[in-house]
């Protein structure tokens, strides 16, 4: 059995550190590096390409709104042609720093408001398929693992792109499969052996047990976790360490996708 | 004979518009785009590439300092690791439009301070070309003709780095081969028909006529025009239209350079 | 009878120029500033500001969400804490420019998705008005005029602002004394001698046409013009004529309020 | 015996943290805050006006170049016109700050490149204290003190400007009363008691004892301390420590410059 962990990097900007980078990349398989419309910047894009290749991690795109200030978190009423523009110009940005250290990207993971507002959205599904399809259709589309899975693989199928789904098994997941919201108690699972015990299930059965105790079938190709605090890189690497007891194999998600 | 007409286009940023993009694309043969730093944005990027694609103008990129608030005319201080940051970002950016729309760069053409600022400055010229390199090593380097050509030659050659040489048809040239400084009475030349006619002689005999009177070899891979405005835009159609009369064929850069 | 004839100005950015203030500047008698967030920079504020002050034209603050990118017309989903330092950012800024030029502020207009999105969001309101409150509470408010007025006025004045309405002569207007939506038929009034009529009802009578034919009644402080393009200039400039002939006297907001 | 106690403080942005301005806050008698152009955002700007007002506090600008990726710190090559705006700009912006929690800001301190480009460039100082000036003239300048300062101070009270002077405890000096550049080794004093030691000689007899063991008189009206760092927060709460035991009262600028 194979599995991919993947995490949100390279979220530094200029003087300004984010993210424990170095140290959770032990644990990771892949790893989704902004491009400088919500973070990141082209020297901590080369960085962190140089720190993924030293350590055998697979690299994404993590393109997100132009939105530094408010770190692409907040969603902004953007249209088709501009999402487009916006996801070609900042996955070609990343590619050019893969190529200068001879490697290639693997993925696109939207980030934040982006991937939320994506979440069930057919037009906003197709604008990102599009924009990678047109800069190279290897590369795989990463989305919410749930109820809008299916949906969204064939939107971007259409498009030439195959989605990879990802799943979180530090969040608690209603019965239907979707993410119990932040704001309600007991959404964020802190317990680094309870969040390495449902990854464990995610990559060997499918399966995630929902608040109300159901287990629920989940696609997952990879599970993603966390490196900006010191509490997320040691979940990780009780996740990675619980997987491999498990005789589940870490492997970049690009991998993982072969079996 | 052969010579080369570009200009730097796609310098329009969100609800602004800069420059006669569509009237001077008539005139030129190579197109330099700015990516998003000192001038341009995604879309405008994207319309750019169609632009010249429709026209059969080669594309190159055209980056420069992140400073949208100064057009990228003010010096900055940046370190050559962050220079080369920069121009990879910038370069790779451009390069998924062109991806997209099923065509290549050719060249790169620092802008504003940049460019000047690299004009007798050996690290800032290695740094231009060390990214260069780093992305596509096929692409051209644009730099100004004149008195440093051979040394900046020699630099980016050691790079792995093609340099081409540029001379500005409307601008005066002091005897060394350098350009009259825009301070100073005369600099530019106004007259379409005193341009075209400096410009069809630094195509056929390699040399501008100086402030003194005194012919200056000048080795010219292309000529800049400008299509910040109407006098612009006719100054580049006459230039064109005597050139062609010359029975000087303009045509793209990298074309040019295989005479 | 008086009224008001404002305009959103200071639009230019850097190298990038929007908007004929020079020439609009005649017609109007407040100027709405952009204050560099969505539009604006330092040298084009404190332009702007000699150019209001030497034609006797009244200044308010035009501020709008961080999205240059964007022209600030994009929905943002801010909260209300970040609208509110947004806008004290903004009108301070302004305001410096003001005191550096011995003049004062008379205003606060929202600009673009901001204006729009506070159209009956009373949350919206609230934090536009705490935000002018807290900078200077003589400051007006400008705000849509129509059936949401009323119950806006009552937000604002909870904070300590009074709200002035704005009504716009080129736009036609459902029976309900709403705007009719830009994407139908009819919505812009191009003609300059029918727009001035229009301006003239509303300014005499309080008054507009609806798209049916009835007359809904407006409560209008001032009227808002373009000056973005040559028509809107020409527009203006009837309207202002138009309004005289008629003997009502174009005057700045501040003082229109007092009749 | 009086002296001041400052600190770089509101340098974060959106999700980024910047320094550790609860720690160091509680050992400092003024804090110059960053205004949205090399670091802080209005958010940030705001809660670190409450932070100071709080904790009795001087309130400063902090203004610096339009460059917040390389954090103010890159020379850029700025017209003076374009120097005068910025700052007119942002003191305005964190004036309103002030005003809107019922304080006023006590003075200027440049940041970065803005800082050290104007020691010893006339037309520098000249703008900066212009720019003061017409915002409001009761604001002191805060300059580098050395062999410069004289200087400095005649131009600024051209235009004025009363400047305060400032010193670096944790720096050394060369004989001539200038910093030694951080190149060289033993340009930074790590050790908190001798800084300590440094800065109660400065507050009580105006003289800094340079490298090679000269002591260098040296007008000083307010002591430069660092919150960016565990270390720069125990070193500033041991000069402050020792500033008291030596009857050295640490009191805001504005107030220390009227013994």
């Amino acid at each position: 059995m194979k599995i991919d962990l993947n995490c949100d990097m390279g979220e530094s900007f200029g003087a300004y550190t984010l993210g424990m980078d170095s140290a959770i990349i032990a644990s990771v398989s892949s790893a989704n590096i902004a491009c400088g419309f919500h973070a990141g910047d082209p020297q901590v894009m080369r960085q962190t390409v140089e720190l993924a290749l030293k350590h055998g991690v697979g690299i994404g795109a993590h393109p997100g709104f132009p939105d530094l200030l408010g770190f692409g978190r907040r969603n902004m009423d953007c249209g088709s042609e501009e999402i487009e523009a916006y996801l070609i110009y900042q996955i070609g940005a990343l590619q050019a720093f893969c190529t200068a250290h001879g490697t290639r990207l693997s993925h696109v993971k939207p980030h934040g408001a982006l991937y939320n507002m994506a979440v069930g959205n057919d037009g906003l599904i197709r604008s990102i398929a599009r924009a990678i399809a047109q800069v190279d259709s290897n590369l795989f589309m990463v989305a919410l693992a749930g109820p809008h899975a299916d949906h969204t693989a064939e939107i971007a199928e259409a498009e030439g792109i195959i989605t990879l789904f990802e799943a979180f098994p530090d969040r608690a997941y209603t019965p239907e499969g979707t993410l119990v919201s932040r704001r309600l108690p007991g959404a964020v699972i802190h317990d680094p052996e309870e969040a390495a015990a449902r990854a464990v299930r995610m990559a060997v059965e499918g399966v995630v047990v929902a608040v109300d105790g159901t287990g629920v079938p989940l696609k997952v190709h990879t599970l993603c976790v966390h490196g900006d605090n010191p509490n997320g890189v040691a979940l990780a690497a009780t996740i990675r360490s619980r997987l491999e007891a498990a005789e589940v194999a870490v492997i970049p998600m690009a991998e993982s996708l072969l079996r």
